[in-house]
């Protein structure tokens, strides 16, 4: 298979994170922090360690800023839900649900929120995580919300929220922290005060695992090579009078490496059927973010939506030709397509 | 070592269980439900086969029933969360802080709760999933909650949230459900309306192993030999001058394979290092559970909680003398503790 979903969640994944998950269950297997035997406080340790490698990798001032979640979509909800009445946001038309979905659920508690169109050269980090150099304390970053199975190559079911002030959040859910157990509030000291409940152990070890990866082949260098493989498409679609391209040519600088096309005359889902035929993965239809199709004008019935191509650490210069090949191929098809 | 926490997580996971883990990652590697090409489809129909399997396994009406999400924690909170300003709930003193702590924050929307004492007889599910039979059609169980990694098998970092209306809870968290992306307000389909960002594919992958395992191993032979060793835990126990007691002779009907017992004299992490420097894992302190302490008597300075024996599916008869033994040997240095 020819995957180029990587903006879903990258695969393959590592071997190094394959294996980290398999030896979790074996070697790490009891509830950290919950325990004084040898491999409850092996397992805590691990965890921490990992709390660490990230609060390094974002440059957090401490282990205590990093909240593991079960997804970047939790993190967003904390701090969403942690907003009180007569707040209002800012948030730009390129927005996933993951933002736009509880902040309108918020307004029924008084908030408020306008939407500001985006020039090419914002980003956010769900997608860039990994990709994207951040440093929370030199970028001044108050909460910083990202998935673990994306550009970091953790496995979905992972994400973090990583804070400067993590008591000053709502906690959403509350429960036990192997922490004052006595006490019916739930306890401020972070980050137990937002993480409530057994933690994903093998989840977090391999998220470790993907953090190590991308440090050692250099985000950098991951980024550059991914880059080069969308310029390349876009170059060779730009060439194609049968494609619709939706940005500018892509930046290094700029750009997460993600590209978003349509064959004229075709729906998405029929671009992605032709494809998947010929086993390349690729994303179509809607991408849980209403308001970029809206911009893009892709949200009406034809093409229903966009194609986008998304490569990962692990793609060929071959998988690329094969994707221009077959879209190339596809000519004729929209020629008719106009006609009718 | 001899692993007696399993009320904490159980250990070891069934080698199917970690097996199934693994292929998740290299087979069922695609985001589900967020992508037409082959292997996307083949995760949401994975993801889906678990979903019915634990309707059945549940008896729930439907898999649309089935909500999987991080933690018993997280699904109890989302029931909880959902109580409106003037619900008065009733709960038990046995209950966990998962219950508790959102309970308590619920207060200052206008929630009240009273605790009431529990007789023996009755039990709660985050514990009992996979031990004792459990069929919420016929139960007439309005919201069930569990927790994947105990006595399902499963890995930690799964729970499931299973309804009867789910759609009449709050959503908790809202965000990308891979449905009708173009609405800004959370889709109210069950199980997407509560299941918001990626999910954790091979978490959810290896709990349907980890219930085929429960089926397979029959959940009362399971449970039947678990109680055998509690029982006979007890028998030795109940001859033992130097140990305290906290429940009456465990009877396979009423109860749940736990034993919580203390040496006089002794703080219970004390008896809980001689046991881990012997190699046998058990719980000691606080269970997260304040109320259970209170009623005991084992929330003051000393014993500082209580030890916990939870034996699991891969006990074996030596395991449990060695326990036995060990804490025989703990009778002289009790004796000389109560001297002082």
């Amino acid at each position: 298979m020819i995957y180029l979903d990587n903006s879903a969640t990258t695969y393959p994944k590592p071997l190094s994170v394959r294996r980290k998950m398999a030896q979790a269950l074996e070697q790490f297997g009891a509830n950290p922090g919950r325990g004084g035997f040898k491999m409850s406080l092996q397992t805590a340790q691990a965890v921490y360690d990992v709390r660490q490698k990230a609060a390094r990798f974002f440059g957090a001032a401490g282990p205590e800023c990093i909240s593991f979640q079960p997804s970047c979509t939790q993190s967003l909800n904390i701090v969403i839900h942690s907003l009180k009445r007569g707040d209002h946001v800012l948030v730009t038309d390129l927005e996933h649900n993951a933002v736009l979905r509880p902040l309108k659920a918020m307004e029924a508690h008084g908030v408020s929120f306008t939407v500001v169109p985006v020039t090419p050269g914002d980003n956010d980090a769900a997608q860039s995580g990994g990709v994207i150099p951040i440093h929370a304390e030199r970028d001044g970053i108050d909460y910083l919300c990202c998935a673990g199975h994306k550009g970091l190559y953790g496995p979905m079911g992972t994400g973090m929220l990583i804070t400067k002030n993590g008591e000053k959040l709502e906690s959403l859910i509350q429960g036990g922290t192997g922490t004052r157990a006595l006490e019916l509030d739930q306890p401020r000291e972070m980050p137990e005060y937002l993480e409530s409940g057994t933690q994903n152990v093998p989840g977090i070890l391999a998220l470790g695992a993907g953090m190590d990866f991308v440090r050692t082949n250099g985000e950098y260098m991951l980024r550059e090579r991914e880059m080069r493989h969308i310029r390349r498409v876009y170059e060779a679609f730009k060439n194609m009078p049968h494609v619709i391209l939706y940005t500018a040519m892509p930046d290094t600088m700029y750009f997460v490496p993600v590209l978003g096309f349509n064959v004229r005359g075709m729906q998405s889902e029929e671009v992605g059927e032709v494809l998947a035929k010929r086993n390349i993965a690729v994303r179509c239809g809607l991408h849980c973010a209403p308001l970029v199709h809206r911009k893009m004008g892709t949200d009406g019935e034809t093409p229903g939506g966009a194609v986008r191509v998304s490569p990962g650490a692990f793609t060929t210069d071959r998988d690329i030709t094969e994707l221009i090949r077959t879209v190339y191929s596809l000519r004729a098809e929209s020629a008719a397509r106009i006609v009718e």
